[in-house]
């Protein structure tokens, strides 16, 4: 399996099924293990750098779920195949950045990864499609202790697992869903449900993760205790959460259809009518018009395409998505003529 | 002939025809005329103007040109209905706005009309497609000479014809062209061009005449001497004026083609679709969009549609057109909506 097949096949994620799909994208679980005896990939030398590496590298390969995808070592993945990995978030941009003595294993499907030598040795994902957390973190637990059996962790009966960051340490799970939140955005009250997160010990971040604004009204909703519940009190407890914040959500979209529906349909009609018509396009105005016509999609306002069309384009209108199907390099202006013509093929039909 | 029946016809100025139709809309010859021995309509008694309406009204029965067309005694004229003819440029604002003994006399086709009691008794107007001065003044001469068969005018052989306002005392001919400029708006050469046109001695107003403003690129470029000089002079004069503007247009959407084709497309592309998606939409905006895709239409960007059609939802997009296609009286809000509706079906096919 080479990265250019996964051009070729949709991730799990952006299938738009499983449950809550119309608000609940997707369901990430994500551990963070290190290796027994060795410092942390930040404070390792460059032999010990490379020596986790291999370790990390030797027992993942040996792992069943992921022996069938790939194996990736990252100083020898060009930046572009780099970045078409974090945008099918299957890896930090930290780690594409900084690609020495780093690695990537996939399954086959995506839906398990592992990254090697970010910030812990390794950062073990499931990520999943729609509202799911149960079965992510069912998926997470069993790939963990595969791994478990060919790696041994750091440890403490104490403390749990021992991370990098004292943060993680613990459970070191973040369990998150991505909620698409258009209605809450346009009624104007996601202000405050975002303070309340907060106030529930939660924590809200953008489409990429750490650092990444909020674009195309989509929000990641993740805990941020780690320490002091087990992973099922976590998954549990966000589960809850979550479920209100779909609650609420629905409610805008409900109070959007009574109230403003012509509006409505005006902004989602208009969306999709400049995506269809734009030859030239960024990818920030691209993520908020495919927001607004996903809400349009999820509410049978816009019929003639699926939800499936729609999220596969929020990832391949993305710059090394459209280079890897272009097969070169693009600048910033080629890139926004080739987004505008992906899009207008693909919604054509 | 009723008003209802002008709904289904095109004006000739809409058609798209005629020489220079892609840059110049519309030719206008207007001429003021007043009843010899009567007091200008705004100083009449109530008693005079009713004089004075009354023999216009019915010397204008008799000229040949407007004989089968329609004679309109405003006051039993709704208020859509006068902006209807004000949409269809049949009538100024201020002749709509104070009925009483006021009318407009039509030709079948609507080139030719006049208004009876406006600023002067009369103000006879020819309209035509394209850019054609020197045919719509040989029109309004002739119409002139009909109409002087029947009613004396007020005329001074040292100062020419007399007028309510001693601007227009002499030839009391306005000439003037609808001129679609936008890519002299889009290149930003508009500014120095309409300097220029007040310095030789010319006038540029608004898609509705005096005091309005220039939406959507069109500008209307007049005469304003009218004093010592012959119609055929001014005529000849604004035209070779119109030539070098035409030739200015013409430069900057080469300008355009050649050096921003990919920006020029994408917002042509961008206007018409969403002007074919929108489901709310203001009059100004429908205006602005509708420049674009003309332009657009004009540069054969967009193949699919004819200008015809694009000319008429000019005018179709008003609000009193809106209202009587409607066939009943529609707020501002039901109106952007009907106006998305009728846009939505004419650029469908």
């Amino acid at each position: 399996m080479k990265i250019s097949d996964l051009l070729n096949q949709t991730s799990e994620w952006l299938k738009g099924t499983g449950p809550n799909a119309e608000i609940i994208l997707s369901t990430r679980i994500r551990l963070a293990r290190n290796i027994e005896g060795k410092p942390f990939s930040n404070w390792a030398a460059k032999k010990q750098a490379t020596e986790i590496f291999e370790e990390a590298i030797q027992g993942l390969m040996d792992v069943k779920t992921l022996k069938t995808g790939m194996v990736l070592v990252l100083k020898d993945v060009s930046l572009v195949d780099r970045q078409f990995l974090v945008e099918r978030h299957l890896m930090s941009k930290e780690q594409a950045s900084h690609p020495e003595n780093k690695g990537v294993v996939l399954s086959k499907d995506e839906v398990c990864s592992v990254m090697v030598n970010e910030e812990d040795h390794l950062r073990v994902q499931v990520l999943g499609s729609g509202f799911n957390l149960r079965k992510c973190w069912e998926m997470a637990d069993k790939l963990d202790d595969q791994i478990s059996e060919k790696i041994t962790y750091a440890f403490s009966l104490e403390l749990g697992y021992l991370t990098a960051c004292p943060t993680n340490t613990g459970t070191a799970m973040r369990a998150s869903v991505m909620a698409h939140l258009p209605a809450l955005v346009m009624t104007k009250r996601i202000g405050k449900l975002l303070e309340a997160i907060t106030k529930f010990g939660l924590t809200t971040r953008g489409l990429y993760g750490e650092g990444t604004e909020a674009s195309g009204n989509i929000f990641q909703v993740s805990n941020s205790v780690t320490l002091g519940q087990s992973e099922d009190d976590t998954v549990e407890y966000l589960e809850r959460f979550v479920k209100q914040l779909i609650g609420h959500e629905e409610n805008a979209r409900r109070t959007l259809l009574t109230q403003q529906r012509g509006e409505l349909e005006d902004r989602v009609w208009r969306a999709y009518g400049v995506l269809r018509a734009a030859h030239i396009i960024t990818s920030n105005e691209t993520i908020d018009l495919l927001s607004t016509v996903r809400l349009g999609v999820d509410l049978e306002i816009i019929k003639e395409i699926d939800r499936r069309v729609v999220n596969e384009l929020f990832i391949a209108t993305q710059p090394a998505h459209l280079q890897k199907m272009e097969g070169k390099e693009l600048t910033p202006p080629e890139r926004d003529v080739k987004r505008a013509a992906i899009i207008r093929t693909r919604l054509a039909g």
